[in-house]
């Protein structure tokens, strides 16, 4: 029943590829990245999954031996591909969308002039944006991911101990997290994303600027992967922001809650309250049509009112988003900037995460998943807000 | 101390770089990947590190905010690099490196574009060349790895509890792992290289064909991540080979071991002993000038003396070699194959790994970590090597 259904996801998944192709005048589709093989196939393979305009899919695999899939051809190179879509009757591409922005230069080079073409189509953008608006049964994934992903961080109080450091708690949710069913690796696109099992950012070190596209900071225990809990104790008065996977199914959702070891400063609570308040408000007003710009508007309105900015997305480095859409990777489009050109459409899902980091205490504010429904909006991840005390 | 031993040791690669450069006649070098910008400056950025080939470096930082290096510009993208090396007085370079077998098609065009240049070099193949070789810096890096790695296999019986599935266990191993140190993030290099935190794989799944480049497979817990554990439940008589990630320190060690639930099959016993007779082989014959190919056809003679060539790295599916380059990435060169014209040299960091995967018991061999010295070999990952009954 359920394959019967991802094979009907497919089709949808496959057709509005071809109607991008139809519109924009290109022939063929060659993606080869693991997850855009994956959203056309349901598998991952090593190899070059193969749309023509007018509907006909090749898959030309590498790896692993064994493949089912009707119109499966094994190679060995990419540049076997021209010859064997000759062979087998089709007529070569006379333009082609690769994922450019993602694929090798050596590589995209090799598949270009196999088919005697000079330039390619963008077929990383496209595919984004296609990937954005989600089908029923990604729906359904990404629901239960929502239910793990809450489960887990309930346990949260019962896994902290006074006299942690950062890192010992961030190793005890880990461990939760797979026996909850967490997968483990967590996709992100682009080169400027590299991270673990998610962000733990206790006291100051969330101030630490990084060099990664993430919201928030951190140190990080080591210089290779600058970027969250940096292994220092925890002390009294400091906020924790768990902001941790929810890679439970391929579809993700994206959760922070934020705890503190016993009281913390009154600026603290107000500014958390501001991001809930920013929540509701949004959750008033986004809907079909309404601009993804807007979203920061109003956050960044609300924020202004406050006189909360100095702190708003980090402090010695601020973040200029307050939201991304969440799918098999933790970074989609669309991106709640202040200059998006975007506009939200039914099915699209969401993470908002407006944050503050307050010198000496720690990061607060929530992030919660969201999908646009037909005339509003519907919150994913539904877990107690406010700070919760260890 | 170790800072300065640090600084010392950076200009040793950077020299490296520079030397190969000047035997390529090639003026400038730009790196951004993470783990290149890391091997050349000891951090990681987003940005570029450039040097040209009289040895000036300058680093072009998109993020974090705060870099503290001579040299540094805060560029907000590629375009503006040709630009401020003008400022600075230097000439543009009229050949470049850059990683073009990893960086993407529409960053590297950007990049050529801006310095006018119609090609690149292949920095990504001469960096691997280049890190192969380790100083004393990154050797005390994975001595120090191994002594963990080793720790932590050490727990391995103790953690097991019988019903396990193999997923189960896997999570106990992780959690002790993180423990210990272990960094998380597993790095590795190419596309078709997905991993978690290593592979454990248990009776019949060790047969399993996988999409990747790893020496075997296993079906993995989901079509989006098909490699290792499935959540089976392990049974007696099965072997489980642990070949969990040494990710201790940036610079890594790889480490395989067998356990198995009570006795297994005496062919097993067998094949195992021929994996430690081919370690035991190699370490009488490497020495520097000694080519990576006769490890592979060394140890591939040995199989077939004992007529297991049917289960050499794997039955449904075999993979063609018989261990690799470790250090910044799991999968470094050299890779010992059987057509390699690869020399090994002193301070090449390899591991050796021939396997067998018995069907109905699993997979058997270990792996270990080798240091090649003045004139022979040292193993740097020293634990029990036979089949530890559970």
């Amino acid at each position: 029943m359920e394959k019967q259904q991802l094979q009907e996801d497919i089709k949808v998944r496959r057709s509005r590829l071809q109607e991008a192709m139809l519109a924009a005048d290109i022939e063929g589709c060659i993606l080869t990245t693991a997850v855009n093989v994956f959203y056309m196939t349901g598998k991952v393979y090593n190899g070059y999954f193969y749309l023509s305009v007018d509907g006909k899919v090749i898959h030309f695999v590498k790896r692993p031996e064994g493949i089912d899939f009707e119109n499966t051809i094994y190679i060995r190179k990419p540049e076997q591909m021209a010859e064997e879509l000759c062979s087998a009757g089709f007529s070569l591409p006379k333009s082609l969308l690769l994922e450019t922005d993602v694929v090798s230069f050596g590589e995209c080079t090799r598949i270009l002039n196999t088919f005697n073409l000079k330039e390619a189509a963008n077929a990383s953008v496209l595919l984004r944006k296609i990937r954005s608006v989600k089908t029923p049964f990604e729906l359904e994934q990404v629901r239960a991911c929502a239910r793990r992903h809450e489960a887990v961080y309930k346990l949260i109080p019962s896994l902290y101990k006074r006299g942690m450091t950062d890192v010992e708690l961030q190793i005890e949710i880990e461990h939760a997290m797979r026996q909850h069913g967490s997968l483990g690796l967590f996709r992100s696109y682009g080169d400027n994303m590299d991270i673990y099992m998610g962000s733990l950012l206790a006291g100051e070190n969330a101030e630490a600027p990084s060099p990664f596209d993430f919201a928030l900071g951190g140190a990080g225990e080591t210089p290779l992967i600058p970027i969250g809990a940096s292994g220092e104790k925890m002390r009294e008065g400091q906020t924790i922001m768990v902001d941790m996977a929810g890679n439970y199914t391929p579809w993700m959702t994206d959760m922070t809650r934020v705890f503190s070891i016993g009281r913390t400063l009154d600026i603290a609570y107000r500014a958390h309250q501001v991001s809930i308040d920013i929540h509701n408000k949004i959750m008033d007003i986004v809907k079909p049509g309404i601009g993804c710009a807007e979203v920061y508007n109003v956050a960044m309105e609300m924020v202004k009112d406050n006189n909360l900015e100095a702190y708003f997305m980090g402090t010695k480095q601020q973040a200029k988003f307050v939201g991304h859409g969440v799918g098999l990777e933790i970074n989609e489009p669309p991106v709640m900037t202040p200059r998006s050109k975007e506009l939200f459409e039914p099915n699209i899902v969401f993470a908002l995460e407006p944050k503050f980091v307050i010198p000496e205490v720690g990061a607060v504010g929530i992030e919660n998943t969201y999908v646009i429904t037909e005339d509003g909006i519907e919150k994913l991840t539904v877990l107690e807000e406010g700070i919760i005390e260890l």
